[in-house]
């Protein structure tokens, strides 16, 4: 059966594999103190064009979540995300579970803005009992969001002033970065983001890796720090990979000769080609959103007819009568599948 | 300076004071385990007419709440709350910090609504995601609530018939029990709570206790249990007072001759007395409230008048040029004290 | 029945309970923001000789050292404690509830020794994979300790040399402070713990108080700070006291007129008495230990014969046919209570 | 350089390699929800002899152990364990994080004793103050043990019987599984472990595969259930794999045609052959231990000469002039590399 369900549902780029099987019988250290791990962490400095950046490999993102936000948000203190933050959604309470609460501001088609974030902050600080509430500690956001949208790079620098400015340090989640990189209308380079977030993860699970997250800690101010020990947390949070060098591998591959933006343009291309087609055919895109992620929102009758020979995601039901389903090309999606798809509509 | 900025700001009935100095030589055994815990239980039993509930003496509303919440809730799952609910808003992130979600439902003046609970659960269990999400574990409510408002008994009936269908205990923190059970048009009495809630806690601390939260397990339906271990788990969460007897004298005190309805009563009929003087005078009241605490929403040069003579509690900035504050009675405000006030309005 | 079970079976000193009476209908702001907090804040930092100090008052023994502990220990990182340390063995865990390992070392008569210290955090860091494994973060040692033993300064001191050479706070549990300060051969006064400690409480609960402890951050180097947003994290833990005057009432009560010194001696002295006593009427002293806690180890029938007559604290069972019982006087016990024990012995 | 440091340095057999590639480019649902998965749980179900087993996929082995103890341990109690267990010593406090406390008891090379944790339990439950402790909840060992050595059928069986006469699950890390079943002299089938456990899983990262742990709910009698909505703890705990056909495809193919057993025995068999030559050398081996872990007593000279040659691991410092260290087989070793090796010796 055609799947558009969701971009984790294909092994890894032939690169990858090709690589696993040439390293398959050599003998590395354990938990990332390989000599590949090092490579691509050069790489990823390389491409963000931060030198001092510190770079660190986990296998899955609900993971990174937890780890970082635990260890970068004080223990006053809870973590400022949009309500369709898969933080706050998606995670299982994982972030709760750290002992951190999620501070959610209302959401602009799953993005915050930085003024309603700037009065958040005001209005908590200017509020006689501030003291018994959660401090905003750190702000998390994804780009892409969970629905597909893009920050520009005015809007992600005037939230990293308005973080900045209340002593937050700014953390991006990139589980979908690299279709968010090559975007049609995207303005926000990899090099832009490592100069304005604090830190960020660069997606491998969805975009082209078997599984595994970079994250970086970007170094360039007050907030871009690496927590201590950053070791020992991502071991006591039971995130440390026993092969490390899996996930350096498969970052090692991802950012030589620009693989990892090549894949992932190619998602794009092809979901473009699906919008175009949708909007031709007067289906009703739920939100303007230029990655991989396609939003309809359909009447019960035709998901039925779809749902019989494609799987799709489901988001939420929109009324009695519609849901919101989610297209979801990859980096592994054919322009056969495609082609099949296109013909059902 | 006047002061009706709180209900917890003076010490205790003369009858607690004057138990206390009877029995101030006396040898108790320690932790609740005395015979005037036992007698305290006893009357909080019968006057819930709940022969089989299970009493426990705690000595403030957070750490009763937070207690309570991580008892009840299983690790998957979240506490659903109003939005203004104390626990999301005024605990400093103690319920998260017990490792649970907050879930939050749209307030109306205080009160969450069964309709939309039931919707927020079947939308949860309809998602085909729920499994990667914070269930719906417990509904915690307040009566009287944040904002002075009140649950009506079949309100609070049917938010219990939405709890049970979905597996949920009903907790209602009573913080304020007193003034909600003698407030004018109130027809919830403690044996209809005891009746509907699964566990709920009758409010010391601002009636009449200089601190203590007695906590009723009702034992009436299968949600209706006292938590395993429920002494190891107070002591684990650092609530178990070493003194135990004092929580139960003061108890045994409020619950002896109607103590506890009546001194509450004095506090809402002196802030009916303000309410109606309010009115008179064209001040703007927030919400229709009966209870003890009358919110107002003043324009800048009224406010700054006022808190020149007196101590109001702060609520929250309403827009640019009014904020709403709060006007407090409690059990100890005395009609001097209320003649004083309305002098100044 | 006569009791010597523990050292917080009766209320207050009638100094305490007389001011309670004295401010029982006066207005005061809360969460321990009024004058009486403030003056008895003056007096301990004055008794302590540390003008730096920053103190606050926290309800009870565990809650206290959990928030303490919780507070000053990083997020890769346990207590170091003794393995017969209050926070190991008595606290149901509240330690690890909130997330740090208690680290134990062997104790002698109740006390760790700083060469074994020394020793622990040596191997740690000498250890190739202590990257995995729970930092040593901060150290916890009781003053008198479980056994009723004691500390030299020399002893303490050298503690703290090894836990500022490893970067560990040394916080000293005060439960028994009192009875510490005032015992026979004692050469610590609360000037040299405000110098050598870097935080500290005065147990109120256990030495004339309803309830309460007095923690002294002590502000004299590096690792004697006052955690950030402590008032938060306090109130995180349920710890704060809405009637906050109650406990600064009951320790400026204390901390006049050397009332605690007075109080605690007293006990020591009858302690004194009994220890006496039993030697002369051939007990076996478990420890040799000179504040207000007296284990002996007694055969079942001597035991049982006790029993009959008076209450004695569990200590643990010594072998088949022995169990160790503690004797705890109080600064309530009387010489009457001390002549009918020792006509029992 | 030669490396006998641990047993996670390699890849995964070539079997697991060609079956990544060949389903690289199939599209398959996420989470563990695909029909490979279903496939290597019917396989594994089979292996065990426990056609009611509920059979799940994690990625490590801190994350499994923190899941599940968090999943089977009641919030008023903690996890037993050898004191040189994993959980205990280098999960830098994974189990601690989710708010347990590990209980330890002596081990005897790497082993508890089941007299020891029925004394332990008995002597819990009679102290006069259990109900202030934290409570024995699970038992946790480790086959094979961290010091390489085995627990007997009949050694298991009495363990076993100890938890359930207190209530507690017997929880089995088989992070070394592969090498515990086939040792020479063994004597615990996959069969009696399943019948034994009420939960244990199958070391996959250290035996055969990139990495994975197949948890095992055995489903035999009251301890034996899968904990309510164990795939959100997974999740909650940041270890559920997207891609979890990925392990899935590993355990199915090292349960096909006895794969996972014969790769476990070569370890063995080659481990054997190293224990041979260093007794006939005079090495002195810490301990008698029959699996894949071979711990030696150097002293400095000999340390500092083998490790200008080989990788060993290290364990810890016997005394001044002495190391353990550890000569480590796994399934990948060559006759050659052991050759070298001998050699060396």
């Amino acid at each position: 059966m055609l799947s558009f369900e969701n971009d984790y549902s294909c092994g890894a780029t032939p690169e990858i594999l090709a690589r696993l099987a040439e390293t398959n019988t050599t003998t590395f250290p354990g938990y990332g103190s390989d000599d590949i791990c090092a490579s691509a962490k050069a790489k990823i400095r390389e491409a963000c064009g931060a030198p001092d950046a510190d770079v660190w490999f986990l296998v899955g993102g609900t993971q990174t979540n937890q780890t970082i936000i635990d260890a970068i948000t004080p223990p006053y203190a809870g973590v400022v995300a949009a309500a369709t933050g898969h933080v706050n959604v998606h995670e299982a309470g994982a972030i709760e579970a750290s002992g951190h609460k999620v501070l959610t501001l209302p959401h602009h088609e799953g993005k915050i803005d930085a003024k309603e974030l700037n009065e958040y902050c005001a209005t908590f600080y200017a509020d006689a009992n501030y003291e018994h509430m959660v401090f905003p500690g750190c702000v998390y956001v994804s780009q892409a969001t969970e629905y597909g949208t893009l920050y520009t790079k005015a809007e992600l620098e005037a939230i990293a002033e308005v973080c900045h400015a209340y002593h937050m340090p700014l953390f991006v989640d990139g589980a979908r970065l690299g279709y968010a990189l090559t975007a049609t209308g995207n303005d926000v380079t990899l090099e832009d983001l490592a100069r304005i977030a604090d830190v960020f993860y660069i997606g491998g699970t969805k975009v082209g890796a078997l599984f595994g997250e970079a994250v970086v800690f970007t170094h360039h101010g007050d907030y871009s720090y690496t927590p201590k020990h950053f070791l020992t947390l991502i071991k006591q949070h039971g995130a440390l990979l026993a092969k490390g060098w899996l996930l350096g591998l498969q970052f090692d591959t991802l950012f030589t000769d620009g693989l990892y933006m090549r894949i992932a343009r190619h998602a794009n291309e092809v979901a473009d080609r699906i919008r175009t087609a949708l909007r031709e055919k007067g289906y009703t895109l739920t939100f303007e959103a230029p990655t991989n992620q396609i939003f309809i929102t359909l009447d019960e009758p035709t998901r039925e007819r779809l749902e019989e020979h494609v799987r799709l995601g489901f988001m939420e039901r929109a009324d009695e009568t519609h849901t919101v389903m989610r297209i979801c090309t990859s980096w592994h999606t054919t322009d056969e599948q495609v082609d099949e798809l296109l013909a059902l509509l």
